[in-house]
Parts: C-alpha cells; sequence; structure tokens
C-alpha cells in the first residue's frame, strides 16, 4: 500500500515538471494511486483543431506531456474536434474558419496520425472525433446542456470579460462551444484532459459537468504556451514563428539557432526532451557565464532534430550550420563610415548618392578609387550581402548598409546626419 | 389605389386602439396596404404557454386583438410552444415547469381550442405546435442560430440585465429560449406577432433573425399586461387575482365587481368589448361624478358575463349579485368603538378579552348585558359575519373587527391604543 503511494508520488512528480497548473494536484495523486492499486490505466484527453494538421514545436509541449503519461501506463484519448470544424464560423466574420468538409476532415485526421505518431505511443492511443455524439444531439439536450452552466460565469473567462467590457461582440454560439468541450469529457469520461493555458477555462468547465453527470471530475492539467522563434509571440503558423516538426532538419536546426537567448532553457525543457538534470546543469552554466548561449541553443538544436529526424541527421544539420555560419557571418563589431555631409558627386553636383568606388576608398576599405574599382570587377564587394559587379555603381547616402570587401573587411555605412540639400 | 391608402390607414387606428405599442406602425401600414391590393392576409402569430390552459381574462387582451385582425380579414396563427414545454425546466429549480408529456401536451391544446374558439374565428386560425420544427434541429442547427444574436443584446434584456447585475443566476439555456421563438417567426413567415409587454424583447429577436432570413421584419404588437382583481399584480392563476372566463356567471360578475374603481375603464377597453365611444362616455361620467363607479363596474361585470355566457346569464348574474349585495352589505359608515383600556375583567382581573355581552351593550347594541346575552343567544349577532350563539363568549381586544347586533346596528371594534398591561 505505502508501496502503490510512493510509486503514484513519483508518478505526479514526473508529471508536473514543465506544467503550468495541474487542478488539482491531489485529485491526480489520487487517480494515480487508484490506477496503481486496480491496474485501470487513467483516460487522458486531449483535444484537437481539426483546421491546422500539421504540428510544431508549439504542440509537441503537450504532445510530449501526453507521451510521459502513456509511458506510465496510462490511456491517451486523442480528440478531434471535428464537429466544429465542419461547422466553421457561422457568423461568416473569420477567413480562417471555413467550414471542412467531411474529406477535408478525414485528410486531416490522417496528417495528424503521421504526425503525432512520432511523439505518441499508438498502441495507447485511441482516436476519437467528437462529432460522434455531438451530432446526435437535438435542441433539447443542447438546451439541458446549456441549463448546467449560467452565462455570468461563462463571462468571467478572460477572453468573454475583455470583449464584453470593450462592447465587442460575443455571439452566443460561441457560449455552446466550451460546453460542448466539457460534454466531450464527460462521454469520454476523461481522468485528466491537458491544454494551454488558454484552454484553463474550458478544461474547469469539463470538471463541473462531469461533476452534474455524477462522474468524478477530471483533472486539468494546463501546459505552459510555448514562444514562437520570435521569443514574443506563440508560435503559430499564421505569425510564421514557428519550427514544423515535419520541416528539413536543417531548417528546424537554423530556426532553433535563431531563438533569443532567453528562450534557450524553456525550450530545452519543453521541446527538447533534456532530462532536468541536463537543464539545471544549463541553466547554471549560462548563469555564471561558463556555458556560451551559442553552445546552449546548439545543444537543443541538435538534440531537437536528433528527436525528428535521428542522430545523423542532427550531426550533419550542425556541421553544416556551423560552416555556413562561419562563412557569413558578420564580425561582432563592424566598425562605422559616416557619409560626409552634403557630398558633392563631380558629375551631378549635390546628391543623395555616392559612387561606390569612391566609398570604399573613403572608408579605407581600398588604397585608391581605381583599386576599388578592381575589387568590386572582381566580385569581392558586397553591399548587405548582396554582391555588386558594376564599378561605377552608385549608393544611396540615405540609408543604412553593411559593406564588405574581400573576406574581413566591413564598414557600417551610417546616413548622414543633416539630411543633404537637394538642388 | 387612395382608397387602399385610406382603408389601411382605418385598420391601423383599430388596431392599435388599446395597444401598448407597434413596433412599428408605418411597417403595419404598409402590410395592411399590400394585403388590401394583393388579397393576401396577413399572418398574425401569437405563441402560448402550453401549460396553463385555462384562460383568463388576461388572455382575452391579446385573443380579442387577435380577432379585430380576423374581422378585418387577417389569418392567425396560434403557436402553442410545446417544445419547451416539453423540456420544462432543465435544471430542476422550477416546481412549475415540470416536463409535459406529449398527452398532456394535447390534451392542453384541445382545452385551448375549446377556449380560444370562444373568441378568435376557427376558419381564420391555424394552430400550430413549435415542436413540429426546434425537435427537428440538431446541435449544428442550434450553433447557426445562436450565432445570429449576440450576448451583450440578450443581456440588454430587462429581466436578464436586473438578474446579471444582481448576480442572480440565468442559465446559458434562457438564452437559447428568444432565439427559439425567434425562430418560429421564421418559420411561420410572421407579419405580426402580438404579445404582452414582458414579451417585447423577444419579439424583436423575432424581427432580426427574419430580417437575417432575408425576410421583412415582422411588426410587434405590444399589448398591455391587465391587473387582476387585486388592482396590482398582473392577473395570473397562482395569484389567485383571476377571473377565468370558463368560471360561472355569477362568479365572473362577483369577481368584476371586486375590481378597484381604477381598474374600470381599462377592463371596459381591454376585456369587456366597450366601443371606444362607449368608453369615452363612460370615463366622463366617472370624471364629473355623474356616473357612480358602482354602475360603471356593474356595467362591465354585465358584458362581461354576457360575452362568456350570454344575456340571459348576464342579467340573471346582476340580479342576483344585486339581491346578495343588499342583503349582505355593510353600511358605508360605521361608527367606531374603542375598547376602554386596561379594560377589567370582573372575574379574571386584567385581561385581552372581554366578555361579548358586555361590548354589546356597551357599544349601545343593546340597552344591557342581560339584553346583549338574549340577543346573542338568538342568533341576531356577529363578528366579522360570524354569528356567534354563545352568551358567555369572549372577545379579544387586540383586533379589530366588525360587530353586527341585528339587521342596522354596526360597529367597527377598534383595539385599545396602548396595549393592555399584562398580569
Amino acid at each position: 500500500m505505502n508501496d502503490v503511494k510512493a510509486q503514484a508520488y513519483e508518478q505526479l512528480c514526473a508529471l508536473r515538471h514543465g506544467v503550468v497548473e495541474i487542478v488539482s494536484e491531489e485529485e491526480l495523486l489520487g487517480k494515480l494511486e487508484r490506477s496503481l492499486r486496480t491496474g485501470v490505466p487513467l483516460r487522458v484527453k486531449l483535444g484537437a483543431d481539426p483546421s491546422a494538421p500539421d504540428l510544431h514545436l508549439g504542440h509537441t509541449v503537450v504532445l510530449r506531456k501526453l507521451r510521459q503519461f502513456q509511458d506510465l501506463g496510462h490511456q491517451v484519448i486523442f480528440l478531434i474536434g471535428d464537429f466544429t470544424g465542419m461547422i466553421g464560423d457561422p457568423t461568416g466574420r473569420s477567413e480562417t474558419r471555413k467550414p471542412l468538409s467531411v474529406e477535408e476532415i478525414q485528410a486531416n485526421a490522417t496528417t495528424y496520425k503521421k504526425q503525432i505518431f512520432r511523439i505518441l505511443d499508438q498502441s495507447r492511443t485511441e482516436i476519437r472525433f467528437n462529432s460522434e455524439w455531438l451530432n446526435q444531439m437535438g435542441f433539447t439536450d443542447v438546451i439541458r446542456l446549456a441549463a448546467q452552466y449560467t452565462v455570468a460565469r461563462l463571462l468571467e473567462r478572460d477572453d468573454f470579460q475583455k470583449r464584453y467590457r470593450e462592447g465587442r461582440p460575443i455571439g452566443v454560439h460561441e457560449f455552446l462551444y466550451p460546453l460542448a468541450q466539457g460534454h466531450d469529457s464527460v462521454v469520454l469520461r476523461a481522468d485528466v484532459e491537458l491544454g494551454g493555458t488558454d484552454q484553463k477555462f474550458n478544461l474547469l468547465v469539463g470538471r463541473e459537468l462531469q461533476r452534474d453527470h455524477g462522474q468524478e471530475p477530471q483533472v486539468a492539467l494546463i501546459t505552459p504556451l510555448l514562444e514562437g522563434t520570435d521569443g514574443v509571440q506563440k508560435m503559430s503558423k499564421s505569425l510564421g514563428n514557428y519550427i514544423g516538426i515535419d520541416e528539413p532538419a536543417r531548417e528546424v536546426y537554423g530556426k532553433t539557432m535563431s531563438i533569443p537567448d532567453a528562450l534557450i532553457v524553456k525550450y530545452a525543457e519543453l521541446v527538447a526532451g533534456m532530462s532536468p538534470d541536463a537543464i539545471e546543469a544549463m541553466e547554471e552554466g549560462l548563469k555564471l557565464g561558463t556555458l556560451h548561449p551559442r553552445s546552449a541553443k546548439a545543444d537543443v538544436a541538435r538534440r531537437l532534430v536528433a528527436l525528428y529526424h535521428g542522430e545523423q541527421a542532427a550531426d550533419e544539420a550542425a556541421h553544416e550550420f556551423d560552416r555556413i555560419f562561419r562563412e557569413k557571418r558578420l564580425p561582432d563589431v563592424i566598425l562605422e563610415f559616416q557619409v560626409p555631409e552634403g557630398h558633392i558627386d563631380q558629375e551631378e553636383g549635390i546628391k543623395n548618392t555616392v559612387p561606390l568606388a569612391w566609398l570604399i576608398a573613403a572608408s579605407s576599405g581600398a588604397k585608391s578609387i581605381s583599386e576599388a574599382k578592381r575589387l568590386i570587377r572582381q566580385g569581392g564587394v558586397s553591399l548587405d550581402g548582396e554582391v555588386i559587379r558594376d564599378e561605377y555603381a552608385k549608393v544611396p547616402t540615405d540609408q543604412e548598409y553593411v559593406l564588405r570587401v574581400g573576406k574581413r573587411f566591413f564598414r557600417r555605412i551610417k546616413k548622414s546626419i543633416q539630411p543633404r540639400k537637394n538642388t
């Protein structure tokens, strides 16, 4: 008996790692204990939007948590919310929520399956569609469902509250969606439901509906949202700040290398599958300065590629990235060169352009204008990475750019502080 | 053409008589004109609650208005809202809204028909049940319906607003009822919907849903609520202040005679079927004092009985009432008698009772206590109409009542101003 308690507690400790909130830990502990005692696995639900089947790292946060449940012997129910997908946005306001056909939903489901089983254990995954029961419901059933919740409580949901206060419309049908989602938990007899922080309210609705149906309420396990490569917004395909798990290895590696340093540990913890100990060591190294952020990031990037493309692909991606990076990278410090104010072009008087060859010589990239012209002809000169081969090229003086001459000469060309007079 | 315009205007004038509000008169005028021009009658809808089929005068306000539409050639749709009746109150909170069986609803419908056709013209009445279409609706249809309206607009409805502000619960299903009612108008292609002032919001919802469906919005015709015999509350069976149209003639007559004077004209106008001219004359007479309120009330009462029981029954009821009234009535002015403070009962010291015989003598109802006792024994003494035959009876001095001795002696016995000391 005490052994079961200890085991359950161990499971709880593993499960709460990298989680924002569990409502409630005591209830989860009780369920884990009972499962260990009876041998009946917990039913762990995740709802998925049927319209966006391309998984990115943002999705894997919760999928990896599901996998952890599976590794502990529990059953996952991957619920595809096709019911609302088939309706689309009935107000016609949203472009992105056009109704999906049954064929589209089936196709999306196939894509989903292919992708989620790169993380989930297929033998412990049940895939369901909520149209199975929601499509059977008549108006009477909907009224009974709606009667289980009050308007005031739905208006407490952050986004509803905000829109109501700001006078932005909330369609009455939007009040039915959280209830439908909660009803799914009743039908599926979920023990646990996972979701991001933006799903917390809906997960709690499920708890109450289950209680109303005489079921033990599900535990709500809230996973953090993952910021995208921009480091600011939630990772999302439409924002372009995503890293797709089906992207080529070098893309996954390169995009990961582009995340801000502040996100390294979060990525390591939530999506790269690093052990708690390794994460702790990384955090410590970054804090003390004994680990360079670039190395930590490379470690995360390598692990991510290894997860979805294997070790060999990870090695190759790392080497490839380093090679390109070494060749292409700009020095950490680039001297500046400011175009003299009111520069007079010999041919055209006062102008907002200067000849490129003149600029090279003036900024010490060549000993003379003629040497500069030769370098240009040889293809050894670039502006912001674009090679310029015209020795008579003129460049604007009201913009900033990086001038590169040969392999090692760089100047950040600054525009004149005073605008040049126009003739 | 101008003839049609004039006729339509005449119809409008008749229809707006005794009505609180028409949204809008212009639209109704347009519809009346078109009906006259095309010969297609307007479709005039009234929704009825299936749970209370006993019609009382409160219901007849709107039914008489429907009859007026019929007399102008229009078609009435009497819609029995059996759909929600079959659900009852899904929260289980309301005792009075238990779900009705199909048999009960059918039985109620039969009762309804029997009663409404005492006012409506059967040949121009279509009876429908909204379960016909609402029962067919699935969750998807409900979502589409709900998407047509916003939460904020439903919260504008007076009662919702009040409950929301006061923190009293509004079930989400309650938001679906006005939408269902509005949808009825779409299905029935109603030109006009009638309802009491408490229905105004729901009638306006119907207008918007019709507009969303590309239909011309129905005109909302709002009838006043009728106060019951207490003169304060809306007439309702549960409050006991109602006059049922199926009640015996003498009940209808007597209850009408019991309404407060302030309601006479309203009853005359809304339920007694008096012509506008007759009403004006009555109002004038009451104002100038040339018509006694009792006579006006008798006129209304007589007309009401005649409407539902015929002329002969009306005459009989009037005669019967007058006879009983004359026999039973108390004088307009009754002298008061106040029990002396601290009255000492000879046998029991200071008490809150006095012997009835003493009270009669003391208030001049008899020349002596012994005469009073004799009158009591003979059954000539009553308190508040109840005959007392015990010559030793004691009566409380801390209550008020009317003492009657013989046919003509009355005293209003007042309690002592100062409470009597207890021994």
